[in-house]
């Protein structure tokens, strides 16, 4: 079977940024499926117009597409059910939905505001002018303007991880005793970190941060080699 | 079995208003449990002091006395495997941990500023005292300067909500077609609000707010009783 992962890249086609398609990168991991990541940039719409999207992820296999992240889990949940499980069952694929939707509305946000400048730096041309006019227009301000102290930012984001924090001095991963895709969604915004900023988001003793190793070190090697570390 | 739940109750025995004591009580009828109900007070440590904790909830089942809301859901689950789960399986149980930790680290933070001067009133005599010296310790000012703004912390709240009513928008529970333990343990700070203040927290259309009563809904008549709404 053919599989194909589109993903959002920035100039350098191997820097992959976009928080969607790495939980997506990690759940086809954690399933063991092989796939290719292929590189998108924001203003190719033509050449995801096949799919029907006009956003990444989308995933096609044998030229059938699936789009948006939550809808490409599920799918390969229930396409796959003898490979490693994502979610444990219809209640944890339920319950997975709070981490999905704490991670889109309450840890993007407070990590954007620090990732805004960096992202449009490693942008190609197109991509750089569409950023800052949508952005712009999403927070009502210059690019320059939205993250006035980064230190403050990282206080909020440090604060913000506290429920995360409180789960991981009681067990390995947010799924237990190994990763489920609600690691994988978590761990999604900071390979979105790591793809354009060198920035240490969290302290070495955070217990955080020693979950985020521990991710790291169950990539595979091709997705490794896209992290920028 | 004899098994009794003891409760934090205001001066009216009747008032039940600990959050954790709530989400127990919750998962007992979960379980079909039959119980009582107990009231218990701030200062009667005495009448604790065979369980080895100092605070409810304690659960005892034929004098074996379980303290703390986490370790007693874990102990109904093991204990009544053949009874509806609270978790849905391992996994379950693992992810349901990121809810508690959030509900208790987040949603607690943005709905105590408003229901403090509400709890104070209610109480009895000696925990009033205690009330109000050890939460003015915690919070480092008087009970009356900690929410100088209802309005603006009512707002917060709402927003604190957000993951939640993003999930609420989707399915009807927090834990898929029926509630899990996930949903007694936010529900647990609605009824602890509903318990000592009249408050509206909620717009009427708030898909929160029809979750809500979903799960007023479903509570038994004993514990209907016990809900001042």
């Amino acid at each position: 079977m053919s599989r194909v992962l589109y993903e959002l890249a920035a100039a350098d086609p191997d820097r992959r940024f976009s928080p969607f398609c790495w939980r997506i990168r990690l759940a086809l991991e954690h399933k063991g499926l092989a796939f290719d990541g292929r590189p998108w940039r924001f203003t190719e719409r033509d050449a995801l117009a096949f799919s029907g999207s006009d956003k990444v992820p989308v995933l096609v296999e044998d030229g059938r597409a699936i789009a948006e992240s939550s809808a490409i889990a599920a799918h390969l949940e229930a396409a796959y059910p003898d490979r490693p499980s994502l979610f444990g069952g219809t209640a944890g694929l339920a319950l997975t939905r709070f981490h999905v939707a704490w991670t889109d509305g309450v840890l993007h946000l407070a990590l954007v505001p620090l990732l805004l400048l960096d992202i449009h730096r490693h942008l190609d041309d197109a991509d750089r002018a569409y950023f800052r006019r949508s952005r712009e227009a999403r927070f009502g301000k210059p690019l320059e303007a939205v993250c006035p102290d980064p230190e403050a930012q990282l206080a909020t984001l440090r604060r913000t991880l506290a429920p995360v924090r409180a789960v991981l001095r009681h067990q390995p991963f947010l799924g237990g005793d190994a990763p489920l895709y609600a690691d994988h969604v978590v761990m999604g915004a900071f390979l979105w970190a790591r793809g354009v900023s060198a920035l240490a988001l969290l302290e070495a003793d955070d217990p955080v941060e020693e979950w985020r190793k521990r991710m790291l070190d169950r990539m595979g090697e091709g997705s490794r080699a896209l992290t920028f570390g």
